[in-house]
């Protein structure tokens, strides 16, 4: 089967195109690397840019991009309503296809190493591949942004670098890590009553005690009640385990669910999951999906 | 999102590999076209080689293919159990991505033209791609067999070939079409009563009044009720309608769905296709599926 890790790096340029292109030429260059898509944010004075590649070189497109933005993003002259601390300010390795988290966790911390060794900028592992529990959440690592870490780096020992010098050039400092892909997903009720769209979403959502890896919130959008959801890892908290959950909720009301929505892509393997699932096929293998036998028949 | 048409060729030779992988070999030369699987069996004295290529190469490979039969195959002294009218039997054009069922039909016409032409093979076309009603059905193509169409061809009009001369050389005659990809699907039932899944299996199949794409049967495997199935069209008499039948009419008899098993391959599209629909995501599009942006952007 053909392997496939995703990266998003967001850059602190958001009004230089040129600048964000030369970035994209950088990863395509490299062999198997493919820029998907890349946006500009002017306010935010911030890019990202979305590329795949097999796990043997998502790596060095990642670290090409970096040295890139390092020549051309001076974080000096930077402003922007966005936090930032870097000239490329984070770059996750998500698995798609035949990669595993652990996989892109080995990816961060090597993309890591070279990164603090050859371009002398400060690296901070977060999420998956974070060395201390409070650097998982991103928001830790970047508080402060650019200024209040370049005057702290090197006198605070919770400011130390897991790669690379605790100095900051124009370069700035990167955090690098590991996610899961982020769904992003809406269910429409059949009623137009927003209170029984927050009580499900209050029931659905781990802050409030529902399922682990899911965000969610009741609003009306187009007279329609919405329960809009971000799935952090639908392999563990699979789509249709929260579908069928929203129905039994709704179904206490009175009401059923109208349609579904997927916002922007998604890996094959959760549609294929809910197919499973749905249909009862216990011994399924991916292996059975004729795309896959292709894909693994071309990489002989 | 990248093109894939699959094609299922059969040979009339079971017991010289030689003979087979010298034909295999005659596709892999083809620009894009890649044999997934072949298999020779020695009482049918017949080969089914499957391969893939995109629809604008899939006409070359299979033409390449032919030529090589026609030269290493003698049906003159060709015995086997298997009903067989031709070197290369019959060629099926299956469309799995990105391409229609007229765009196959188009592929076989085309190819029967040049088999016709070059080869000086007589060629009936069948199925979809049939140019009179008797011919959809590859069975009447195929009676008498060799020698019976070799004796006929001359002088019965309702033996006249699509294309090539009305006259059988050593390579006989060929049958070419274009139909869809057979899903082979079985479920079995919370029950040993073979009798319900024989009920159960006469709602669901064509034959008897049930689904228009669906052949099934009742049987009893391991000691469990088994709805076994060919799902002859899955893009018009989708899995999930089918499974849902069966679920509803085993809970008239106070049973349901243990777990459903997929025989062999099936093309991505009827497992997203399912998840479509249980999820209700009316609004989806393929190229939402991440790796089809992939294969897309490889393209380009």
């Amino acid at each position: 089967m053909q392997k496939i890790v995703e990266c998003v790096p967001n850059f602190s340029e958001g009004r230089r195109r040129e600048v964000v292109q030369q970035i994209a030429d950088a990863i395509n260059a490299v062999d198997g690397a493919k820029v998907l898509d890349f946006s500009l944010d002017a306010d935010h004075n911030r890019s990202v840019v979305t590329f795949v590649a097999p796990p043997e070189t998502v790596g060095d497109a990642a670290f090409e991009a970096m040295a890139k933005a390092a020549e051309l993003i001076d974080m000096t002259q930077h402003t922007g309503a966005h936090p930032r601390m870097g000239a490329t300010d984070v770059v996750p390795f998500i698995p798609i296809k035949g990669v595993t988290m652990d996989d892109c966790v080995a990816i961060a911390k090597a993309v890591g190493q070279r990164v603090g060794d050859e371009l002398g900028i400060p690296v901070y592992l977060y999420e998956n591949a974070a060395t201390r529990p409070e650097r998982q959440n991103l928001a830790n690592v970047r508080r402060g942004q650019y200024e209040g870490i370049r005057d702290s780096i090197a006198t605070d020992p919770a400011r130390t670098p897991d790669f690379g010098p605790a100095k900051m050039g124009t370069a700035g400092a990167t955090a690098i890590g590991a996610r899961q892909f982020l769904v992003a997903y809406n269910v429409y009720l059949t009623t137009s009553n927003v209170d029984i769209a927050k009580k499900i979403a209050k029931a659905v959502r781990h802050s409030s005690g529902g399922l682990r890896f899911a965000k969610a919130m009741g609003l009306e959008v187009d007279g329609k009640a919405q329960v809009s959801m971000n799935l952090t890892d639908f392999t563990r908290t699979p789509i249709f385990r929260v579908v069928e959950l929203i129905r039994r909720e709704a179904a206490r009301y009175g009401v059923g669910i109208e349609s579904s929505e997927l916002i922007g892509m998604i890996p094959q393997q959760a549609l294929v999951d809910a197919a499973v699932w749905y249909l009862q096929l216990d011994g399924f293998s991916p292996e059975q999906v004729l795309e896959n036998r292709l894909a693994s028949a071309a990489s002989e």
